[in-house]
């Protein structure tokens, strides 16, 4: 079976809009990851500051690379994110997902995005669905 | 105080990233708003499949839209959204916010992100926070 | 394969708690389902109104039953509630149990909780896990 | 203003529902609470092991303790619940609410459940609306 690098490095080269927002992956094992990107000025919403829909993309990558790296395919179907703080174009991001519970079918993490005071921004809760396809 | 289409077009001059999308607004009143995108190859996920970051941003700006129509200057706070069925590069996306209910401080929406066959590929729910800013 | 009826029969049977709140069966099907009950003076929290875990486990209850209907067992992996109205000792609740999306293994389901006057009281989101266990 | 000790005994002494669980106070200051109960014989459901409703009612009245408990009025908005491992009457069971964030209108808080061995029965978060109204 690969490994969760392996994994996430195959994931990525097909994930086009994880690279797009330049994610970079600073940890990864079985059930947890941390993920790094730098906020852009074209992901900004009417506020003037980062979209939601960025710091969710971001910690829904951190979900599905900490889910998958046990090597069996997995389908986020049910998440939530709380917006805490706003961030704006220009700084760091880092999103670090932990496993709050996984059992045979299902799968429960949780992922803090955090700023590069780490000043919490976002804090999202994730359910996968577990399957039996091997990476 | 400004109208609905007003509101709309002055948060989309500002919001990079709904720009990006390439988002279309169908429809806007207060409380409810409907969005359309066509899904690109740079929005897919290590699946080959939208992002989910795609459909949840597409509902998010949704819900801003429904929320700040009525002229007041509203922040999500708190939203789940369930990814439903895959989407592809090449489809169009449909989003339509409606009101759960809108209170003082709190409002609740419901967004349904649809292909164009009508099928759904996600349900969103979103809480905001009223504040007393007028547009 | 029992009835939608027959099932919910069976389940509350064994539902002890289900029937300590006093829960009517008022319509059944296959992914929908309407129960009612009365708000007692025992089921109110620190503020005099009714007590969030009241609504919730109506809402509950109308999910178990809408999900296991079709005759599979199902069991509620993730659940969400937005507490909309307060309600009082002496009202009547009714829960509208109705199915967004079933597939194979996921269900899931919205619920809204409601006086007798129709106003809403809470809003509640369910996911199910649909085992191939038969009632 | 009143002790988080003294704000609590006050909403317990209205609080019907907590009474009924049988709600015991292990802990209690400015954002943290844990509350013990043991589940009994009529908390059960269909499937004979403790309904969501109690879980889920423990953990929200953890929530109301932890929030209301700097003195001002706090009043759930949106709450989530996974339910990750099912319970049994005659178990104990531990809610323990901790501050994700506090903020001047709205406060986070996550809650877990587990049992007497330390196993979490159920995962929460709860969104909280601080009024200016003092206890």
């Amino acid at each position: 079976m690969k490994s969760p690098l392996e994994i996430v490095q195959t994931m990525l080269q097909e994930d086009a809009f994880s690279n797009w927002l330049g994610i970079q992956v600073e940890q990864i094992d079985q059930g947890s990851c941390t993920l790094s990107m730098e906020a852009h000025s074209e992901m900004v919403n009417g506020f003037s500051i980062l979209h939601g829909g960025i710091s969710y993309a971001l910690a829904d990558s951190a979900l599905a690379f900490a889910s998958n790296a046990y090597g069996y395919q997995c389908v986020s179907i049910e998440t939530s994110i709380s917006h805490i703080r706003p961030a704006k174009a220009g700084e760091k991001l880092i999103a670090t997902a932990t496993e709050i519970h996984r059992g045979k079918t299902v799968g429960r993490y949780e992922v803090i995005v955090a700023d590069q005071h780490h000043k919490t921004i976002a804090h999202f809760k994730g359910t996968v669905h577990i399957s039996e396809k091997v990476w």
